[in-house]
């Protein structure tokens, strides 16, 4: 399997400033996120004023400007999720929502913040009947019930794969606009998800307005929570902890942009993005001094 | 006398983007720097290819690009050299160049780095026949013989005014290209610094070719070391000590920037620059909610 220098997780300007980096310091990588970039640029429509070097862009056009950078610097985006990163000791491996594995030396996450937290029994029943990822988990649930809880629009191609395999399907979108399926087992439920209860496996989810019986709670975010991405990351609070260098607690893990913590700003993101393909550069350049030594 | 929220020093990326945002966030600023903005964009003229949002762009026309957007943005550069902040308790005092003052309730720092150390016998005879201020301490020396250490082409003007009021100037480039001066009473030496030497005060500078005799030595440098600018300001080897909120150990004193330490790439400088801001906004803001309650 080819090893990349480094995976950087996220297509916000956190993983596009480091991949642009990365890219300048020789370094082979794969970068993972959405050709969209991310959510929030897209639905700002006002000028954003304080971005220096753009003036008076909307998330939209700033969005399209750095997605037009980027291929022009020869980066391709790997559209496909990643749905954890396991540190193996001296490189790390990413299993893929499409059941492939990709190997690392580095890998940099800027993979923004999720509002909230885990919903009460979410973390009890992670494997046992609560999934991130409908197209790895999807066999386990054929002709069986399940519901999906639907953070963005683009969870709903996700959710429509549930339909084809699964027999009825709850979704609870958590956005406005009214989502379309293929699958008419799809039903749409406008409801406020609170718990996910159950024994030895969950069995229902309980709304604002009833309680739910299911065998399986897909929780599509847009954005996952990083300490389930990568098992045994610390944490500040809600935070990824990092030092000034963007390193994290696991050597080789760097993180950059929202995802550490406030202000929640593209400059500062995107400088964040560079420090962090700078530090992953510089680790990555010790460990080969230290192989010939 | 008008007190800023904000003075920023510093027109690189660090003082241009901690401008964009402290306008976001409505705080008075005043901004000092040059309107080349940084030597180090001026010199650039291979295209730059990481930073997000301009694609492929020299440092020059990187410069033209800020500087356009801080002018529509209404922020105006203030073409004065700070010499001094002093920390008064609750604001700060900035002196400058030609002998005004400027008072603020808060400072970010985005001076950039000073390449190497100070001279042996700078810091010792500073004030005492060492200085780094034409403007301020000329009159001291009227009729009397100075140096002048040029650390970039515009120093010049300001060791024409030397020249107008001293018997005799020596003037040491630090630079490529033949200074030009409007007094003849100006010798352009091209020599290295080696030390300034002296008893109760500095009586000469020692060359690599000569001991050279005089009343004072001025050393104009592109910037300043932090610690002289700053009196009491805490740093971490050359670079000032900062958190990652940018903030050093002074209270309502930020530093964003090359200033901070390196990568020393330019999107790193503009996204601190942008924390830099953030925090010292919420740095007043904290402390007008302390004087209601």
């Amino acid at each position: 399997m080819e090893r990349y220098d480094i995976a950087i997780i996220g297509t916000g300007p956190a993983g596009l400033e480091a991949a642009l980096t990365a890219k300048n310091r020789n370094k082979s990588i794969i970068l993972f996120g959405s050709k969209k970039l991310s959510p929030k640029m897209q639905v700002i429509e006002h000028p954003i004023t304080n971005y220096l070097g753009l003036k008076n862009v909307t998330g939209r056009e700033m969005a399209k400007i750095f997605l037009d950078q980027i291929e022009e610097a020869g980066i391709e985006i790997t559209e496909k999720r990643v749905t954890t990163v396991y540190a193996m000791g001296d490189y790390f491996t990413l299993h893929l929502s499409d059941n492939e594995m990709v190997e690392a030396s580095t890998v940099i996450l800027g993979i923004g913040v999720v509002a909230g937290k885990p919903y009460p029994g979410e973390n009890q029943f992670l494997g046992r009947g609560v999934s991130y990822c409908a197209t790895c988990d999807a066999p386990l649930y054929r002709g069986k019930n399940v519901t999906v809880i639907g953070g963005s629009a683009e969870e709903e191609s996700e959710t429509d794969f549930l339909g084809e395999v699964c027999a009825e399907v709850n979704y609870i979108p958590l956005y406005k606009g009214e989502p379309k399926f293929t699958h008419d087992n799809i039903h749409v439920i406008h409801e406020r998800p609170l718990e996910i209860k159950g024994g030895m496996k969950a069995t229902s989810l309980v709304t604002d307005k009833q309680e739910i019986p299911t065998d399986c709670v897909f929780i599509l975010r847009a954005a996952q929570f990083p300490e389930q991405l990568v098992p045994g990351l610390a944490m500040d609070n809600n935070s990824v902890k990092v030092d000034r260098e963007m390193k994290t607690n696991i050597a080789g893990l760097f993180a950059a942009g929202d995802i550490v913590g406030q202000p929640y700003q593209f400059t500062k993101s995107a400088g964040e993005g560079n420090i962090a393909a700078i530090s992953a550069a510089t680790y990555l350049d010790q460990k080969k001094r230290e192989a010939k030594a």
